[in-house]
């Protein structure tokens, strides 16, 4: 059903982080050094101008800037994923073409929204994964996330890979993922290339046990989170549930007190960027939850916390 | 507690809709035409950049190349309000400051909000506003719309006028508008200088009884709009009521059944502009649902229909 | 593919309110009043145990005692619809049994929720409407609004009817409504029996235009309602816009301004029934908006304003 | 500020699962077993009629039953929080005088929600807690959770706690708890007698590192997770912490991929109720997740996997 055009990508493919100064600015230095960090990682991929990257606080010209900067700084050293959602399938279009040109390996796509109230229904939703499949000729991971309030069961989602069989990546991070992409890979056989997972890799075991091939975390601690997949892969189950169990704490601080928050102060802990600043209306963590976090991250002393040092 | 920085607006501040070619480029041509149609409308002023201008379908360049071209046209015959919504307070602060480079009279922003899921709580909310305000230095219209997802009872938008004294302007589209204004205004006083309606004024009478001195309608037919609320503030209840319910099945039939996509169907049909395209994942009214739109909009001849014949 | 056990509905099927006395207890002589006055409007049928019958404010016990005072004084007058939604499909299906042994004609169901998290999406929804339908051995009515939060687009429709197909009507009642009766007529074909509007009858026309062939508005003014449907069946279209827009103004203050409180406030006025009381959280009417229902419904002088007089 | 008119309440107060036959019935003497466990867990007190006992799938006859049966077979050996959430004020309140008369020694409340739209803003809101209040005179836990679809920020909460001096525990169960939670205490002061948290006490540490006082988690371990509370509140937060770290991997696996069923799944294995059914429209686990679930608790042996064997 679906003839390959690119090569199966599977692993741990973590979001950049958006750097900023204290002032605001666009870090584009920093950005550099976080790409270098995340390659030291050990990770399969990347992916830039996601959610964890506040996305939704760039300008059009910062997302130009960042992803001529990224691509051009990571030169092919691993594949890198761009997201391009926008309710605006034309928007959506133009991104997909400029990722493209600048050497992206896949686009994500959530489905289109805005706001509370403007949400496209599956007809609408999947001419606009096929226009921009249409004008980019790259694998699409469709990223399932609450943050759309688009709700597409399984049988959905397998409907949109038969339609436009670029969409063959699918990255679930809704309550109970495991169970929908059990679902999701039973039903959708072939057309399903990619089931990821995402959401700070928080139930990865559970979700590598349902068939999952990839996750996709924050870029905290990708090289204590690939030896679960690559265990896992290769037979030996306790080794990764060990290891996941080791560094569970840690993903849960991060999904539920920090977010996104979390890979920047280890960064700049670590020296990898010169500020944790977020973009109002994010506020920065309370004292408290930074202290707490660091707790659990020098215990476990990932990559990005001695990386500049 | 409100010292006045500018002339108190009220009366008929319609949407300028966003006009494209078919092929989906801007069409300025068209759009400046808008505006002279609008004015020859009668407008006490007009808003751009809203939701019903497609804001959610442009991207920032487009947004920019609008602004100004709009202003320029306009040139000070009517006052003009700029949207300038973003979850992005340094975004939004950035929109405010080229708004009133460009000559704006006052701004409008949603509360901000990004997706299903993320929303600011009531003191990053007006920390948002108070950035922008102290930006731009103008007044600020609050635009109370179910898209953003937010919910501000009437005491916290008091408590936001309060905080913020350029906020002074406060669109009301939720159900229950009247009950909602009327709270606003009793619990607001001074603080509430511009009570206004938006949604295509469909209970524009029910609005000017609990106290709206202005509403926010689209560019169908402020024409036949303004008559309404110059009757009511002139006393003449019953004529302002009897032109309603006169126009009341035209405003129904645009609010339920066609949207933003009425003003660029009427428009074109009266040789205003030269395309109804609206932008993908919207898509065109059906046929049907013209016939209707046309029917009713042919039995009460607004400038829009023959502006351009 | 539909083999109907029940005479084809079709026409004015308003919904019952529900009387309380001022202290909040059941009316049910009231009740019984409100039922008599619906037949002395002409109504088709009627609906109980609805949103507009404050369902959501009723114990259990109250819906009981409502269903079996309702169906043993109407005693086949008219046929009764009878709402069963709720989110336990044990409940729906104990409610449902209920209804055919008190003689209901046809069952109402909303799809399965609880707040704002928990739905059933499709396959869990189809198994819920197929065990009613099990049980119950009637026709039943999808009710499609968007209090359930859950959005099942026109080909999800018809997949439900098909599936189950005593689920043969739909009353339509979200955004859109004419464009979703045209798409759910147009790809469900025999399957869909009953496509009807809701909402108060708002955009009767349009709907009617788009092929709905029943309504279903409050029981405030059905007397009025029925002649644009009569004329629109007969033919004579224009007779029938003329009536649908010198009521207009009344179904949108209705729909606006008050909800289901205006049925109560008008037969209270009219001596149908005692008090015009809600339940908290629902809140009386402010005076102003009570006094605005009252200017619009005495220009009409509908059945409910005069029948206990 | 408050007059405290019961001990104040602090420690792990798990919510007791309803247990159902295969065949849906209630399991009566179940239920009686499964808070014979629970007492053997240590707990310091036990909820019901809440989300995890499934209350959205009760019939209000069903409520009654299990509120007698298990106040009188608890007899006082821990105290009892009853659930009384619903839209309706009238039900809530007698909702309360019941669970009062029956021995409650607290109510727990959500704010008033029905489905998507139907909300009790703040005034509303505050009138049926005080009106609760009034008619039981027991102190109340506001539960703050997403399922009702009503944001109230810190602020808020304490002015609803000032305003309605019952209202003085609060369980806290959103993105973010522990920022909240000391929002909280920091502007409410003596006004939050007991901060809670929930969701199964993911977020322990964190939460009681911002005050938290209690956790109200499921019947699935509360065993093992009371060492973390004790070790806590004495000061010995690395104990508090390894115990939390030895347990999270179970914690997660049920808050992500097993919900209420977790605990249902467990008691059976632990011969405390003879059917872990679920009502429809929730469905069965996997056997995957069942069997992934079992893996993690066997290697923990929790008192309910071993209590009825």
């Amino acid at each position: 059903m679906s003839q390959p055009v690119a090569p199966v990508h599977r692993g741990v493919f973590p979001i950049a982080p958006t750097p900023f100064a204290d002032s605001g600015e666009l870090d584009l230095p920093g950005q550099r050094r976080v790409l270098d960090c995340m390659i030291d990682q050990g990770v399969d991929g990347i992916c830039i101008l996601a959610n964890y990257s506040e996305q939704f606080l760039l300008s059009d010209a910062e997302r130009d800037t960042l992803l001529d900067a990224c691509l051009q700084h990571v030169a092919g050293r691993v594949p890198v994923i761009v997201t391009c959602s926008h309710f605006s399938t034309r928007i959506a279009v133009e991104r997909a073409r400029r990722a493209r040109s600048a050497g992206a390996a896949m686009l994500m796509l959530m489905p289109p929204y805005h706001g509370a109230a403007l949400r496209a229904e599956e007809p609408a939703l999947v001419e606009q994964f096929a226009r921009v499949a249409d004008a980019a000729q790259l694998p699409i991971m469709y990223q399932d996330a609450p943050l759309s309030g688009v709700t597409m069961p399984a049988a959905a989602l397998v409907r949109l890979a038969r339609a436009v069989p670029l969409v063959r990546y699918f990255k679930i991070e809704v309550p109970g993922t495991a169970a929908k992409l059990r679902a999701l890979i039973e039903q959708g056989g072939d057309a399903i290339e990619g089931p990821f997972d995402g959401e700070e890799s928080i139930t990865l075991v559970a979700d590598l046990d349902a068939g999952a091939t990839g996750t996709m975390p924050s870029a905290l601690a990708p090289d204590l989170i690939k030896p679960v997949l690559v265990h896992h892969r290769e037979g030996r189950r306790a080794e990764a549930l060990a290891q996941y169990e080791r560094i569970l704490p840690l993903l849960n601080y991060e999904n539920r007190q920090c977010g996104l928050r979390a890979t920047k102060i280890v960064m700049r802990e670590g020296g990898v960027i010169a500020s944790d600043a977020v973009r109002h209306p994010l506020e920065p963590l309370h004292p408290a939850a930074r202290a707490g976090l660091m707790e659990l991250v020098r215990a476990l002393d990932p990559v990005a916390l001695r990386w500049g040092k």
